[in-house]
């Protein structure tokens, strides 16, 4: 998807904590906002999910940190579908900071879920949000 | 009341910035915290206010930091009913350290909602959360 | 300053509640993003007011909600100095949505300290900073 | 450690989202809660490590989520050493819900450094902190 531009969070003062780095927990955030970017620019935002009924749980989140990120840092998240089975999506992340140096790199594992908390096939159920996740697993793999 | 307890917060890493203290914005949240603590303890927990259909609006926060507070120390929060007039609820917050000292006061105003997000007079509708903010206030005025 | 841009946040997922609109505490946070991005703009960032051995402490916040606002909604922020003494510095900021109605309004109180912690006069010890400082308060005026 | 008791997260309001459930980032900021609780009473609190000058930092961290918790809930997490190397100490935790229902499981990943960043033997310059951690994932493997 070369015409999607990256997800940049700049680091928020309150997001620093007394060692004077970033604390930890953020990157978790990030993630989801990067995946919500992403998923807004593949023309699948929340809302259209929702009005779907559909409901995205996470299941997994995991996050290797390389290196300490500052203050009003400009951080680019890279974004991208690592995985689809047609039950649970994995997204995988790469950070980098303004050096171009990688800062932080994870994934999260969501499963699709229909209004009453209930496992949905995305395949059998949505086949056009299908067929967008397929093309752009294959994208990335390209 | 004497016989409540006030709540207590242990400074979270997390809740450090790079200053090396707590961040200002927890102290909104660790108001909340000693709220829902304070109407529990009344006998009047969010379980049973959303089971009469009652939603509580924030509508005005002001925040006073006096003393800077550090990681895993325990804050002391006293929350009381300041104001109570059928319609808006102000909660009054005194926070000290283990010194004694005070390190932030505040204040809360919260109004009453229905499930449509309509204002709710508490005194027409809920006469016995009327009375219990009475006697609540007149507690803390005594 | 009229070439200056306004700040937006746009509401992430993770600064709704159970509401389902955004936490009021959020508030705070997105005022000292608007207060940061105002200083880089003016000239003022807080690397150059740290490499001057100048710390800003948050003595008050106040803050009235009047809209509630919603997930991915683009919040525009617009900051400004309400007052400034050479010893504190007030900030107001005014919140609207994208129907352009107010959301939220604001004011954040900052005093000036050195780096043992005691109150700078920044008349005498920065007198550029002062000059800056008082040609902001001197725009909003205007 | 038979003597330990567990640590207890009672799930703020504001750390719901607008699923109605706890916000998947939160259990990252616990982790760290139940950390520092278990490193405080076990005798090797943060103040102690920062006055031998041991800074750690975290450089992975897994969460697999198994059941959403909501507001009020009381989380008892039981923090455990699951490795240590000499260099790296593993953490786990196993949330469970006052059903005694599992919720949500995870580790953490911490690397030992010195106060300009780099990498500490924990075993070659801090021997008595070394048996600590030795002793404690015996306890665990016992």
């Amino acid at each position: 998807m070369e015409n999607r531009t990256d997800y940049v969070h700049i680091v928020h003062y309150y997001e620093t904590d007394k060692m004077g780095i970033t604390h930890h927990s953020n990157y978790i955030r990030w993630m989801e906002e990067a995946r919500v970017d992403y998923l807004s620019k593949a023309g699948w935002d929340y809302a259209k999910l929702e009005s779907l009924g559909i409901i995205s749980a996470v299941v997994n989140v995991s996050c290797d940190y390389k290196r300490p990120t500052k203050f009003a840092e400009p951080i680019t998240i890279r974004a991208s579908i690592a995985e689809f089975n047609g039950v649970t999506l994995k997204f995988a992340y790469r950070m980098t900071n303004p050096d171009g140096v990688e800062v932080c790199s994870g994934t999260s594992l969501h499963a699709f879920l229909n209004e009453t908390g209930r496992p949905v096939s995305i395949k059998r159920k949505f086949p056009e949000l299908y067929e967008a996740f397929r093309v752009l697993v294959a994208e990335e793999e390209a």
